[in-house]
């Protein structure tokens, strides 16, 4: 999906949510455990077809589908499978190994199991990347700063009067197009979120952290739009847990609702 | 498996190398594409009988099993179930992602495949480590110095009179004590080595990098034996792919007793 693309569908939806689709066993409402397909499978089939108004996109982190097993990777196919093709499907796979595998690892997400955009880890360098980057219809989205306590561990850490974050994201913005290249800036770190806007002003960040994490929407949204949107909101458990109960994906359209209706006055702005 | 155990496998074994079964289907023997069960699990079950005498571990890397979607996760658990309960099982996945997300993967490879050990990716800092090491009878494989060209772009940029990857091991080595926690350290860099292993001088390393990579095995084991051992030398592509017609389990168990043959006078001292 071309950048162009996805913002007209952001315009047309008036919505630049992404729903996180991390389905734990644990949290799962209990009367799904007597139908006929997988539990997980039927959670997500619900919440999709639920909040597939609201949305934009939908990201499915593989951890929470290989802790099921060869059986958890059948479930991420099918999962795919039920995203309409009118919402970007990523991978949030955050994959990052040398050169000739790393070439697997792209062939995988963007071949095997044909999604639109992967979340990959820079750590190892531009060889690491590189083969992402080869699939130039498809998007590379890098960590940049991310939400976690940890950030503070390594990529917090001074650089160059710079940070690590914010030189590795320097680099890699020289190795890919903005049309095919956007960043993870998480959303707990309201400060250097700002910052990053300025420095890169050009770039699509993928934006975790709002909702369980603590992240605060109007501030991103105030801070984070550029002229073309410039920002995919992902929230996860606060959507698919709103409900425990058998009303679950109602609860989660109506979480997704609200997103989305303080993300309209934006769009609209820059329509 | 305990440090000590490893060690007194190495000791009887005379050997410690670790075989990467990252299987290419592109350089499979064609032969084995007759054969009744998935041609990539008959090609591991046959490297792993064939290799078994002369090495100490196993380690898969998961690209080169997620690249043939649900299927390959299932030739995945089928191939972890194939190596003796004498070896250490590795599953080089380099994971990476924010706590919650970690328990995740720590639950998949330690418990869903239930492997002795997993690489991770540190960039994300503590949280994202401390899932693993709470597995205390695994181990966890840090990423410190990687054999690749790209580990030149980040890893080993200097940082307060050392370089990144330095720092950061140091401050992962804060974290986990040595009897759960191994390096990743890359042969091709054959001074930084040198010096990590004055840096680290308890640690085990897991050396990637030996044969196609073109990393010297002999300036390894000089430098990189400890006391206990502490390494363990991965070669992949040299043994899998040592012939491609139907004699490749015997030329790739020739090919492990060959670089075995290197090892046991340096284990034999430390006997």
């Amino acid at each position: 999906m071309s950048r162009e693309l996805l913002l007209n569908r952001m315009l047309e939806r008036e919505s630049c949510l992404c729903v996180g689709l991390d389905p734990d066993r644990d949290k799962i409402p209990v009367h799904l455990s007597t139908t006929a397909e997988h539990p997980v499978l039927a959670f997500n089939r619900a919440i999709i077809q639920a909040t597939a108004p609201y949305c934009i996109a939908y990201k499915l982190n593989t951890a929470f589908y290989e802790v099921m097993g060869a059986d958890g990777w059948k479930i991420l196919e099918q999962t795919l499978a039920c995203i309409p093709d009118t919402h970007l499907k990523i991978i949030d796979a955050k994959r990052g190994d040398v050169g000739h595998t790393a070439e697997q690892y792209a062939r995988t997400f963007f071949e095997t199991l044909q999604a639109d955009a992967v979340t990959v880890s820079p750590l190892l360098g531009k060889d690491s990347l590189e083969p992402f980057f080869a699939y130039s219809n498809k998007w590379t989205i890098v960590l940049g700063l991310t939400s976690n306590p940890g950030s503070r561990d390594f990529l917090q850490l001074p650089y160059q009067h710079s940070t690590w974050y914010a030189h590795i994201m320097q680099q890699v913005a020289d190795w890919a197009s903005p049309d095919q290249l956007m960043f993870v800036v998480g959303a707990t770190w309201p400060e250097q979120f700002k910052t990053l806007r300025t420095q890169f002003p050009e770039h699509f960040f993928l934006v975790p952290g709002v909702g369980a994490q603590g992240g605060e929407l109007q501030v991103l949204l105030k801070h984070g739009f550029n002229s073309r949107a410039g920002i995919l909101v992902n929230v996860s458990r606060a959507i698919l847990y709103a409900s425990s109960g058998e009303d679950f994906a109602a609860a989660a359209a109506r979480q997704a609702l609200t997103y989305a209706r303080q993300m309209g006055d934006y769009l609209k702005a820059i329509a």
